[in-house]
């Protein structure tokens, strides 16, 4: 644990370091819902699902054609026709009573079962119909045009993993295979309290600063999918942060703490969570910019978050630990951000021993990206996030980059397309 | 426009002039809602936003401190340390009432406002505290540790474009400019028709084929964050599904029909489209693989897409046109979409002429990423959806990619980690 001193942090430890004692104190998620298939687009699957049938259950054609035996049409060609003889029609998901025998064809729509003694489906405009004759002009070769039974999915086969975010396709797969329910992770809830004797509400009609990091903070636990808890604003007065801690750690798996968590002589969050919690503060400091002053605590398997009231700071350090909860708490694996590779159009420098997160302008002229920084401090400023499309993260063991020198961003908005 | 005729499309049309035709046919939405940016999270804005003030109001310090006179402490250093009179204190958002002058200090604390006469804050680290006594062992520079009035927000500037869908930061940058509510587009209602005698809904306690495209569109609309309008499924009757459009059209933005829509003798849609909307069907028949049968007509502005029935392609051609909807009647930019370069582990040979749409499988083996196509064929197989975790587009120029060839991969999933 770090021992905080006033004015000033003992040391601070590397948001890899961080990270990983954030991740090995979260326990996995045990509440388990059983929902419809069909409401259960981003939640997360907490089993293993196998395909219960063979998808199709049988044959199926996958155009509108002629069901024939492949041998009985070898070497038809445009010179070379082949007549066959038509016996019956086959709708899409209907039968043919009976069975194909020799020089006979089946007509036979998109999704029909293939009749019994047909090995493949002639596509129709490969031949001509006169009567009830039919004239082939290619031939087709076994299984051709054919979706075979349990080509999709096999009896038994994993359909979607423990952990796994439900997709739309997803959802299509579940429904075809009839599989109407599923068990997911119950949405985890994130209580957040905002300190300080200074802010307000913007629904409280008063005059000084009005809170935007906490509705952010709670904004961006609605992105992620998971349910904001709003335990609103409390004053810098250990009684009442005490309880609001306590109240919040109630009803919820996660509690975040905004402003009043560094070491200053108002920040009385890091004693109280001392006092409160068990087994405690795990971090506190961490080499990173902006959000140097991020710690944590935790309170049996709760995790409880402690991020500057600056914006900046608080954006970027809770969408790392936001991400890291989620991974842990569901088995998951995030959907991947996107990411561009540009160049830099100036000379970055880089603080030793720091991870810093950039604010950046990707603007796009012709094929290439070019990446210019925003300032570097400030991270009060939150029009450095507005106006940014990109995060540039340079690691602590850089020195940072040259002008002209590619560099990876990741994308918060469009990028802007430049002249 | 393009004629169909019985059994094959007369000629298909670029995927890029399909676009271009949808969207010119599009009008800009004109449906504007005035909420409570509170609640605006991925929402359109529908105006410019300008700043109404200065932020920060006045100068403050961005640290805990002391506000000086620079002039005061030029030269201070820890063989030179200065002597100043400690006269005062303010608080986060607070102000000090008279002036700074000669060889005084005031303790500030973050947030605080910087006292008249006060150009800079040294921060506390760098003084001693003796009594009243301020012994400073650091020059400090104009308008150091000093946040200006209006450095992050001007009045008059502009914080948010016309267009800009609403992330958690612009949440926090329009609260803590004083502004409670915003006006945004209207959510699209997106009506979805499903047709084929032969599929029925899985809540339908019947044998046969269930339908998986029409709720994995419905969910893909979600996910986009508009309102999806189920109208069911209905069979392949003329007159039925002439009464369902014919509804549809006047409870939404945009139709989608999905199967019924090829060139087959059970393909009823385009010809009924043909004779109720008026300018008519606009592109049918797409040089793309999968999804070559898409289309699309117009009814006024209202676009009626046709889809295939089959979940692969209308997963593929239904995502592109939503996306161009969105974007044109919005007038937004869609959020970048995750992507990988990656080797591909096999020759993909490339159909000339064809947009191909290949699902492939990503994975991540030491720092590179390999991809694996999966079958090209196959719109039925939802399997190579569920399987794949990215989408390689093939242009129709191409012949394809060698083995070993890096390919960009659209990322539908995270990719896999190899061994």
């Amino acid at each position: 644990m770090n021992r905080r001193v006033m004015y000033g942090f003992k040391d601070f430890i590397s948001l890899d370091e961080a990270i990983k004692k954030f991740r090995e104190n979260i326990k996995i998620c045990n509440l388990i819902e059983y929902i419809d298939v069909k409401d259960s687009l981003g939640r997360i699957s907490s089993e293993d699902l196998f395909s219960p049938i063979d998808l199709p259950y049988e044959n199926r054609s996958v155009v509108d054609g002629y069901a024939v035996r492949s041998i009985d049409v070898s070497g038809a060609s445009p010179n070379n026709p082949i007549q066959l003889k038509i016996v019956g029609k086959v709708y899409a998901d209907k039968r043919y009573n009976g069975k194909i025998i020799k020089n006979q064809a089946v007509l036979i729509f998109t999704g029909g079962y293939v009749p019994d003694g047909a090995d493949c489906v002639l596509m129709a405009e490969d031949c001509k119909v006169d009567g009830d004759e039919l004239i082939v002009y290619k031939q087709c070769f076994p299984l051709q045009n054919i979706s075979k039974k349990g080509e999709d999915f096999g009896k038994g086969d994993l359909v979607i993993k423990r952990g796994t975010k439900i997709k739309p396709f997803h959802i299509g797969a579940l429904l075809s295979l009839g599989i109407k329910k599923i068990n997911v992770y119950v949405k985890a809830r994130i209580a957040v309290i905002a300190t300080g004797s200074e802010i307000h509400d913007i629904d409280e009609d008063m005059e000084g600063i009005i809170d935007s990091t906490r509705p952010m903070i709670l904004s961006l636990i609605k992105d992620f999918g998971l349910i904001p808890v709003d335990m609103g604003i409390v004053p810098d007065d250990p009684e009442m942060i005490k309880t609001k801690i306590i109240e919040s750690l109630k009803k919820s798996d996660m509690v975040v703490i905004t402003g009043g968590t560094s070491v200053g002589e108002h920040d009385l969050v890091p004693d109280l969570l001392e006092s409160i919690t068990s087994p405690g503060i795990i971090v506190h400091g961490i080499s990173m910019r902006p959000a140097r002053t991020t710690g944590f605590a935790f309170n049996g398997n709760i995790p409880i978050l402690m991020i500057s009231g600056f914006p900046v700071a608080a954006y970027i350090s809770f969408n790392i630990f936001l991400k890291e909860f989620v991974e842990k708490f569901y088995g998951t694996t995030i959907d991947p951000t996107p990411i561009v590779k540009g160049r830099l159009t100036m000379r970055l420098p880089n603080q030793a021993g720091t991870k810093s997160f950039v604010r950046v302008v990707v603007k796009r002229i012709n094929n290439e990206y070019y990446v210019e920084p925003l300032r570097l401090t400030g991270s009060g400023i939150l029009s450095t996030l507005t106006k940014a499309n990109g995060i540039l993260v340079v690691d602590e063991n850089s020195e940072g980059f040259e002008e002209g020198e590619y560099v990876d961003v990741i994308l918060t908005q469009p990028p802007e397309v430049g002249k």
